[in-house]
């Protein structure tokens, strides 16, 4: 690392006043800390959003300024890029977000979010990637250097620690047993920092251990300072700091907050006085004015070199079109009704308000000012033209009362169309979720059922919203070739139609191209291998945290379900998923062979090579993702039946074949022995497990490891 | 041609009703007429919009359907387009609107316009092309093509003919010697039916000659029927007819209207009554249906291999830019202030409404529903990036009482920036015509004063309207540096500060990636090559129609004018305009040398062959439109004193030398002949002259023909 700044930062520090040192930790905007133009110290900007750079606000206030110059690319949201199990799909999708962040002259772009999917239910998982750490951690390293690399910008990934819920998520409590929280929840973290390098971290709103995380010692001075080596700066949520010196101790170097008071923080005034008055040590703000500076230089903020960034260019929008296609998951396709035959097909019904409303203008502080977005329906029209006649009928609707005349129309429309194409999902509006509450039932206490996929609010459970399975089941009824097509940010309830429905695509919040990525796949110009980067469960109850009555909890959550989170429990329990981790089908077939492994152990670590040969015995080219799993077979603790350790995305020609090649060392194989405060490799005998998804196992190899390993 | 389908026409023909017939004639629905089932021919389809494919409406009210499956691409209008002297992205423009036009389900698209800028004040002129008939002529021709050849669909030129004004449209009475209708109003549609093979045409509103140009036998049957050859159809502007017996005899083929009571228009029962009674013979209606079938099997419209066309692809909207980026054009650059250099401004002022506002969902029928539009100041901030901070200030508005506010906020920015850009102009969409009509003084009669760029209105002069020359004066005043960028569909007047400003760029509304192309060439990526289609004159009493006080004129309008329209009157009347016809500068400079010119005369025709050496003497690569003016030197007649007859443009690197040749026939040297109705050329001294505008002639050449040429 380039350290010649280092000697420059301690000379501003000798130069800068407390005041100024104080100014430089907390907002001063919405978006940014004060300037010290005395100096040439510039305000730190930033800005929201994993799937694009948030539009501009008054300094104070959150209201938008309303210009033209705001509108911006809008990317697949994380759930998509992650359903792409592409590495280089991440840099590119990151280097977007880094080259428009930069181009909208911000210095910090709040993302990625990598929070695990504890729950189906969380409403921010479609700013997140996955319920596995593996998936998140070679994900997120390409994603941060893609926004820092070339755009002297900074990525923040977030939200730092155990953030997992968003029902009391300013307040509640997490009580996670350290084995869990170092296997299942900070890897993602561990990766972003140590091999992402990300310049910046976010707190999370909630406690960890009875500690706000911004707050909170132990995550961050012992964690991830001490431990990972972290020397970037520490950001709090907006609003996630609740006294002064208990934070400023711990680490935390930028208060954030959403009022227009800005002396009032508590990295303000207060903070100031707390110095003055010997509370706190001048030397522990120095070391985060040391951080802030060190980002700085990081992203070239006092050179007049510094790249400049730029966005909504045309390269981009092939970018972000690129993901939306790999992100696409094809559930289920067993009477081959995919791809659509655009050549037979002189009517088509496309069915359900997904398809015709845009998503990016919500969620939270995800929401974009899209340059534009293309919707399925519009998708659908532009890659068919003028030799189809494309209807659409709305099917659902948040207004209970249009219900039997939506589904009549709709079902009048499947019986007098070639093809019947229905969207249907989740949205994540905040009018939605207004509308439910006033129309739903209010449950026990006084929480309502939101429905929606948006931060601030968790789903009440996975049903369909809108009578949308009523709507399904009637179509599928008169024409049961119909494609069901689930647009949402996080898994849904499919049980009442997944059997009467032959052809079934999952896709998400998918970007300003995502309607004509979508279109591309349904009528086989693009042939879909997204892979779910989570369990598709049968039932809430399945879900592990559900089971044990702990999610949403109250003022205090157990993760008493440990480290079975997602396929961890579902494969270890025999819970059967609807669709398991990892699962994508193809309109071509592939085929495993030959699978070799080669292990030698050197005395500090272990390395495995494993060699599979993969074959397209279709008729069209294709990408695989070859997923590597392991179980350890003789552990002395109750470890996962199989845990995701690696996997590798291939392109095949029809007919083609490729050798892909893996390579695990010992992390693959140790489990977090939280007596011993370390990690730890159980000599004995290990499974190793290539397959198209979790529960699709082709080849299977054993594997002894000779000794003990602890690190 | 190849008319396998005549005979199949025929059999038609026979097979259907009277009543079929009349079915396929007259509107059935806002935008098609009827099909005919039983024999499988479709309803005809068509959209508005020469500026892309408008939205779709109810089929019996104007009222947008509102689905997100209309949002289509926005093309530069067509003062854009005829700015680029580009034939090559004339026919990609018409590529883009075919395709996309096919790709929304449509038969017919209404466009191209070309009718001639008679006035500046014309509201539609931003829907045409030129004052000149051989630019026009030499544009609409591959534009045509573009639209037609590869996806099979029909243009339709409009509005034919010497549909010059918005004023009493409907009504009014042109009264034109035939010498100019023939010289200046008729070629560009000659030009559109005889080389680019339009399959179909539009009759204007007015009337010529005291006929309704529906209604009018010359227009229709003699001139482009019998003397073009025309066997296309011929479709009424909406509302355009009056009478039935009149219009189906004179040639129109299908009357279309705004009304529900579809069996009410004059070719729908009171035609069929009319046939039955005999005052009109079926043979007639025979003819019209031919037209229409033929058009139908042309397009493909029986073919199960019919092109399906497509819109919103990635591909058009590097065409669109293409042909935005060549239609701006550089008036003037004294101090050579631009381009901008952009590692030399850390601050820029953007002032002005126009720099903020999009404008592609107004003007009338051109109204589009875009997909998106890159507003001038967006383009600045994508270019700028994060190095430049941008600021803007609206600088006026349509709100009189705002007007200090807003020019003070504009001054202080302007003050404290280091680069500053006035965007300013007219718009077009309808509520700043409401505006106006509550805020502007009542001129005689009951006309209000528009000063907008839109379909159904004149403005009433040229001045810029919202006070924006107190705007652009004040901005001067404290930076003097400043560039004013005139964002407008036609001419305005600069007079009140012309002399003050450095910079000068002339853009138009230039399409979904406008922005972007203006920021382009305002910070040097893009070198401008624009040339004006049309003269900027320094008055309104400076443009012949004004001057003898026929522009709108009344019930009547008489073109006493003749021949004599834009730059034709100027540089025969030696009346100096503000910017002349042809006129457009560049970052480079080109030096022209070398016309080598030769003669040779047939029994039949002429052939002038003429070769310049054009030089880029300049330090960057730019692009010349070559221009080939003619003059008369011996004429029997008033003549020009010069006339456009050949152009090319052509692309060359820094100090690069091409040779450009151009070709000349008889056409380029005759007159037409009122009195022996023929075109004629006399025998006499001809005065060739090769320039980068019509003043800027740097090559002058003298040949004589021998005799005379009678056609």
């Amino acid at each position: 690392m380039n350290k010649n700044y280092e000697k420059k930062i301690d000379d501003i520090i000798e130069k800068l006043t407390l005041e100024e040192k104080i100014s430089m930790i907390h907002g001063n905007g919405l978006f940014r800390t004060e300037a010290v133009e005395r100096l040439g110290i510039p305000s730190l900007k930033m800005s929201d959003g994993p799937m694009g750079v948030r539009h501009e606000f008054e300094n104070a206030h959150w209201n938008p300024i309303g210009n033209s110059d705001d509108y911006t690319s809008y990317l697949p949201c994380n759930t998509a890029l992650a359903s792409t199990w592409n590495t280089k799909l991440a840099y590119e999708a990151g280097s977007v977000l880094g080259r428009e962040a930069r181009g909208r002259g911000k210095d910090v772009i709040l993302g990625p979010g990598i929070n695990i999917m504890r729950s189906p239910l969380c409403g921010r998982n479609f700013e997140y990637m996955s319920e596995d750490p593996c998936l998140i951690s070679k994900l997120v390293v390409p994603f941060i250097k893609g926004v820092q690399e070339k755009n002297d910008v900074a990525a923040c990934v977030k939200h730092y620690a155990a953030n997992n819920q968003e029902t009391e998520r300013l307040n509640v409590d997490v009580e996670v047993d350290e084995r869990s929280l170092r296997e299942i929840y900070l890897p993602g973290f561990e990766a972003a920092v140590k091999e992402g390098n990300s310049y910046s971290i976010m707190t999370a709103y909630n406690k960890l251990y009875g500690y706000y995380c911004s707050h909170s010692k132990y995550l961050i001075r012992d964690i991830l300072e001490d431990e990972w080596g972290f020397d970037g700066v520490v950001i709090s949520d907006w609003g996630a700091v609740h006294d002064t010196v208990e934070p400023a101790e711990a680490g935390l170097d930028i208060e954030m907050n959403v009022t227009d008071n800005f002396d009032d923080y508590y990295f303000a005034k207060p903070l100031l006085d707390a110095v003055k008055e010997g509370k706190v040590k001048e030397e522990v703000i120095n070391d985060k004015i040391r951080r802030i500076l060190r980002l700085m230089y990081r992203i070239n903020a006092f050179s007049e070199d510094r790249n400049r960034g730029g966005y909504n260019s045309l390269e981009t929008r092939e970018k972000v079109l690129k993901v939306a296609r790999e992100g696409i998951v094809l559930l289920k396709n067993d009477k081959y009704i995919l791809p659509l035959k655009d050549n037979k097909i002189k009517t088509v019904a496309v069915i359900g308000e997904n398809a015709d409303i845009t998503h990016s203008n919500g969620g939270g502080s995800a929401e974009i000012k899209a340059l534009y977005e293309i919707t399925p329906l519009l998708g659908i029209k532009m890659r068919l033209g003028g030799n189809a006649q494309v209807s659409y009928a709305q099917g659902y609707s948040e207004d209970a009362s249009e219900k039997e005349k939506l589904i009549n129309e709709a079902v009048e429309l499947a019986k007098n169309s070639d093809a019947v194409i229905i969207v249907g999902g989740l949205k994540h509006m905040a009018e939605a979720l207004k509308l439910e509450q006033n129309a739903l039932e209010v449950t026990k206490g006084d929480r309502v059922k939101p429905r929606i996929d948006s931060e601030g609010y968790d789903r009440s459970d996975l049903e369909l919203p809108y009578d949308q399975n009523e709507l399904i089941r009637r179509v599928l009824e008169v024409n049961s070739n119909a494609v069901v097509v689930m647009f949402t940010g996080a898994p849904v309830d499919m049980t009442p139609w997944i059997k009467d429905a032959s052809a079934v695509v999952q896709t998400w919040y998918n970007g300003m191209e995502g309607g004509r990525a979508l279109a591309e796949v349904l009528f086989g110009d693009v042939n879909p291998s997204g892979k779910l980067p989570m369990t598709i469960p049968k039932s809430i109850e399945n879900c592990p945290a559900h089971k044990i009555g702990e999610f949403p909890g109250g003022k205090k959550v157990k993760y008493s379900e440990g480290i079975f989170v997602g396929y961890r429990y579902h494969s270890t329990y025999d819970v059967e998923p609807l669709f398991c981790f990892g699962h994508g089908l193809s309109y071509t077939d592939f085929k495993y062979e030959n699978m070799k492994v080669n292990v030698s152990e050197q005395s500090e670590d272990i390395r495995v090579q494993v060699e599979i040969n993969v074959n397209n015995v279709g008729k069209v080219s294709g990408a695989e993702v070859v997923q590597l799993y392991v179980s350890d077979e003789t552990a002395s603790v109750k470890r996962p039946a199989l845990e995701l350790k690696g996997f590798e995305k291939i392109e095949l020609a029809a007919g083609e074949k490729k050798t892909v090649k893996l390579e695990l060392d010992k992390k693959a194989f140790a489990f977090y022995d939280a007596e011993a405060k370390g990690w730890l490799v159980e000599k004995g005998m290990f499974k190793l497990y290539a397959g198209s998804s979790c529960q699709d196992i082709r080849l299977t190899s054993n594997i002894e490891i000779s000794k003990d390993y602890r690190y």
